[in-house]
């Protein structure tokens, strides 16, 4: 499999994605996306929002201010907790959060360990400097959210947003007074969120900036358990990892299906369903369900308002890591917004005739650069056979869906047929045109990039206005008459 | 003409903007998206990266990071001459900026005037603070980009980027060496950026969090004149304000072509081209031509670099203001970076075999927020004989593509004929499902938030197995067939 470091320098090379700027020496933990990167990140998220706010009735969504009344982030908790506790090296001033050296020296999970934990444990086991071999100071708390100043001169101190949700919260009201929602619903967002990392780290996957796709989803306190979707998805099978796994020291998940969740007191009904959706949506997507597997949060790392966390994992080439977290909410947000805000956020329920406080009974969220790793690891393949990468994307993500060439780049009569054909399907496609080098070159460069169809324009298309499409994946190819080619590459894109 | 106010007023109402924060009292120039706004948002950049990325060849995109090192905005110019002026009341301490003090005082357009000329327009005009009548204090400059510190601890002071297009310069080598571009070619990008307005007003139209849609347009330095798309775009009828006209005090803006622009020297082929683009983007999706002009920078509001700069204006209830701005930026910045970078930004041009830093003949670049507000203005009307707004925004921009109803709430067999079409329906468009009301009262609900069709299930539905569809603008009903349906509808959104 490939390493980090190596899809890093392929995303680099292709034009997925550059360190951000780069020309001066770059800036830890920000990255810009290249020309085909922002064609696969925007396809992501248009998957996203048309699955579950387009094609649901109960899903709006709405799009938040990065910066933000101060006030929200002290009501959500963020600017007393959201802290990550740094390590300093007492010689040579060499900083790392406590979290990644521990988990990098003694390979254990330390997140939500605290100053006192870290100093223990680097005491304990003897860590040191792994720059100089200096001894590390006593470990403290940092501050996780960017700080600025909002107006002139002496401005409002206030942060860029390190979540999304909260501005979600924060628009409850409005939404269900403009928008005649009714329990259970969802509120779906898309935006960027920032964190101050100490370290960030693999790639986009730590990154200081980056962007989130969320939704909350608000049920009826009462009705937790009453999930009228529950049996689209209980018979799914899925791999998992219980907290009583991993307290029993299991390292390999087991399959279970949507339905043992529930059973077995893992999830609710709707946590359940709108982590087996998740899941699907993956899958569905092209990744292979070998390379994915829910893990349960252990009682120790849940968040003291939290009723129970599941997070979709990711086997990356350093390990299974989140790419997708849904908490149990409980009414947490909404009950500390409202005594911060002194303003009631509640709705009155038809079906119960109440007024209610509503349960946030699932909190689907996923990183978007995350998500994007994730796919292109699982699509990159090497074919040995035609001695080039093959990016095996599903054609609805790939950046580019078609290319067309001329077959010889010499003869004009092929060349204004391949224009043709190229202007054609370019107002339907994101498309490609390309009669540099020979034919096997630029298959190959399409394989590279995971461009699902070459569309090849050669001397019987004069005569019959045909062509030959080629099929990335096994490079079979098909005879299509031009008039049907639009048509033909639609129906084979979805 | 509904004031700014008004629109606000409409625009929270309806779901389409809320305050940020509001149950925290908002935070000034920072503007949430609901369920609504985010849909037409969403649509107004699909269409815009439909149209100037994906329908074209010599078009590639990027998405840069909102945070970037430092160094960028010292060699762009911005951390040295990125300022407003503020002027303070001696007294209330009350404060403005400068210029918009002046514009409304006077009535003159006060953009890139000096604190000097500030001080000086104040004591010739006995302008007095509009709080209190107190004095004001000597005007001065204050920085325009939010700071931020990244990092642990001593962190690196950097920016909130105050603009989109330097990402798009400090990537431009990156964007070369990966994508096979050749001159002429452009880079595209959409994302936030941030202005820490001393007075941030008039809605959306000046926020402190906005987001824009720009392109930078690379062409050889010795071919200023030589594009190829020119026929195209040539004969097409602009309103236009010269500089001329401006100079001396013509308020109305003429009739000319495209050609003529280029003929009268207001600016070059390649920056006409694209400004006529523009033109006709707005237009396409609805804009009455009676409301947008050409606004030809005058000399004295040039940035030193600019060769020429030409605004597309749009007439508000506030006055005829800047939606669009496309400027003449010269070899300015790639230069300027590339001096400060010590990395050479050139490219190998194939046609003249030389090595050339590329001309940014044209900058398209547009605020997505004003495009909105304009959008939402030239839409808007009030219809006396329904006794309803209507909005009249074009069926792609369209938050909602159809809504379906039952003819009456209380018959199952028509709720039940009705759910199947919502769901068929549901798969391909944004749709909503409504029972509640009387017909009249749910045309109207459509009416006021721009739905292009509504879809009704009557009792003839049953047998013929064909509905009702009622076009918004001209309450023109026809009936259509169910098998059909959704074939029409797109037919009828293009």
């Amino acid at each position: 499999m490939l390493s980090i470091q190596d899809m890093f320098v392929f995303c680099k090379k292709k034009g997925f994605v550059f360190p951000d700027s780069e020309i001066y020496g770059g800036l830890a933990g920000f990255w810009d996306y290249g020309p085909l990167g922002i064609e696969l990140k925007r396809n992501i998220i248009n998957e996203w929002w048309q699955r579950f706010v387009h094609e649901r009735e109960d899903i709006v969504g709405i799009d938040g201010a990065i910066i933000t009344n101060p006030k929200v982030w002290e009501a959500s908790g963020h600017v007393d907790h959201f802290l990550d506790v740094l390590v300093e090296c007492g010689k040579c001033n060499y900083r790392v959060k406590a979290e990644s050296l521990i988990e990098d020296f003694l390979g254990i999970r330390a997140e939500g360990l605290k100053p006192e934990d870290f100093d223990r444990l680097i005491k304990e086991n003897k860590i040191r400097c792994p720059k100089c071999k200096g001894e590390f100071k006593k470990a403290r708390f940092l501050q996780l959210m960017f700080e600025t100043s909002v107006g002139p001169v002496d401005g409002v101190k206030s942060y860029l947003r390190p979540e999304t949700a909260q501005l979600i919260f924060i628009n409850f009201r409005n939404v269900v007074e403009t928008s005649r929602v009714k329990l259970p619903f969802g509120i779906a967002q898309v935006g960027k969120a920032f964190r101050n990392e100490i370290s960030p780290r693999d790639f986009l996957f730590r990154a200081r900036e980056f962007e989130q796709m969320e939704i909350e989803y608000f049920v009826h306190p009462d009705r937790l358990d009453e999930c009228s979707y529950f049996d689209e998805v209980k018979d799914m099978e899925v791999n998992v990892l219980t907290a009583k796994m991993q307290e029993a020291g299991v390292k390999e998940a087991k399959k279970m299906r949507v339905a043992d969740l529930v059973t077995e007191r893992i999830a609710t009904k709707w946590h359940a369903y709108w982590i087996a959706l998740a899941y699907k949506w993956f899958v569905d997507l092209g990744i292979n369900p070998k390379n994915l597997r829910l893990r349960e949060h252990l009682h120790s790392e849940l968040a003291h308002y939290a009723g129970a966390c599941i997070d979709i994992e990711y086997r990356f080439p350093f390990g299974w890591k989140e790419i997708y977290g849904n908490a149990d909410r409980k009414q947490f947000d909404l009950q500390q917004h409202s005594n911060y805000s002194k303003k009631e956020l509640c709705l009155y329920d038809q079906a119960t005739k109440q007024k209610v406080v509503p349960y946030v009974a699932a909190e689907p969220s996923q990183g978007v650069d995350r998500t994007f790793l994730a796919f292109l690891f699982d699509a990159y393949s090497y074919d040995k056979k035609r001695g080039n990468v093959v990016l095996k994307l599903h054609p609805r993500l790939a950046p580019i869906k078609v290319a067309v060439f001329p077959l010889l780049s010499n003869k004009p009569e092929l060349i204004k047929k391949a224009r043709e054909v190229y202007t054609t399907l370019k107002s339907h496609f994101n498309c490609f045109y390309d009669q540099s080098g020979s034919i096997g070159r630029r298959y190959a460069r399409q394989d590279e990039i995971g461009t699902p169809f070459c569309v090849t324009i050669d001397f019987d298309s004069l005569k019959q206005n045909d062509v030959t499409v080629r099929d990335r994946d096994t490079t079979k190819q098909t005879r299509v008459k031009i008039d049907d080619l639009a048509g033909w590459i639609g129906k084979h894109l979805k």
